[in-house]
């Protein structure tokens, strides 16, 4: 089954997004601060649906509450206000693999597929659609997304690749998950993770050469 | 000057818009159906600036009126609905060249070439920014997307390219695109058209051979 578009948020089951901090332990034994980490990465999931599907404006903290199933005065102690939780909502850590130890003739086929993986097989996913989606409407998620790339995307492109090249790759992948996982476009969606990376890792190769 | 976010909308003068047919003759000497013309583009080109800017939800009737300087009255009559206005908007004529002319190798380069021009030198721009504004939270712009890249790009391409390549063409131009005109991100705004160009038309080409 190939739905690149299951990723959507919908009433999912809470399980702990792993991007959020450690939320291992036994069950019934948390200590404070893990119960505390288990609290703060449900709302953060819940914000993330909510603000991918309805946008800024149109998300409540009530209604991220009510879906974190506890009190929306617990959502102001951990957050402040809608515009931090956002801004919470926006911080992701993109796990690049560490690409200096990749053959270069491999970085682009291994960049196109970590992609792909983050995308389609991941709980974070949502986090990831959230940022895309409003960083072409929102000044401040359009900021938090050039940071990502200063500070993830292009130091792992290590120092041999030139910035203007790095900025370019940038765009090719930001491109495929604009018409893979918003705009849907059929001749993109088509394809198994496996095509996609055979046809798009030459022109990430292209532009990194 | 190498400003790509000039195009962002502006109160700037109504000049015609091309994009939305014959606006020429003599001044003060117009047809009926000239006139109409006129006062047709004059709408749209204020509604795609209010649309691009404030989203389609802020976005009201009257605003655009006022903008186009004739009675809100007139644009229900010429649209008839908010609805319809936002369709109107999102039509689009990229304009592409005829491809089946240009030598396979030249191809990337003049696609790369032509989306450059039409999203820096031209003034529909705004439709095209509202359009992939749009497409991301709006499922009806994201259909127009779609149909936009199935009915224009993917037969200008012609037969000879697969259509899963054709798709993944799309990525490249929208992720170009999105970088560097919504997201202006700064590795990508720093280059000009002809670095551009020169950088990312051989990952286009990656791509169709």
């Amino acid at each position: 089954m190939n739905d690149p578009g299951r990723r959507l948020p919908s009433g999912s089951e809470p399980v702990p997004d792993p991007a959020d901090g450690p939320t291992d332990g036994p069950a019934g034994g948390l200590t404070g601060a893990r119960s505390s980490d288990r609290t703060r990465a449900a709302i953060l999931r819940a914000a993330r649906a909510h603000f991918a599907r309805h946008g800024y404006e149109r998300t409540t903290i009530r209604a991220v509450a009510a879906d974190a199933a506890i009190d929306a005065s617990m959502v102001m102690r951990y957050f402040g206000s809608k515009e931090n939780l956002f801004d919470a909502a926006l911080t992701i850590d993109l796990r690049l693999p560490d690409l200096a130890a990749v053959a270069r003739d491999d970085l682009p086929r291994v960049l196109v597929r970590h992609f792909l993986d983050r995308w389609e097989g991941d709980p974070a996913d949502d986090a990831l659609l959230l940022l895309l989606r409003s960083a072409v409407t929102h000044e401040r998620a359009a900021e938090r997304m050039r940071e990502i790339f200063a500070e993830q995307v292009a130091p792992a492109l290590g120092e041999a690749v030139d910035p203007r090249r790095a900025g370019l790759v940038s765009a090719q992948l930001l491109g495929l998950a604009l018409t893979r996982y918003l705009l849907r476009a059929p001749g993109v969606t088509a394809l198994t993770p496996d095509e996609v990376t055979e046809l798009y890792a030459p022109a990430l190769a292209a532009v990194l050469s």
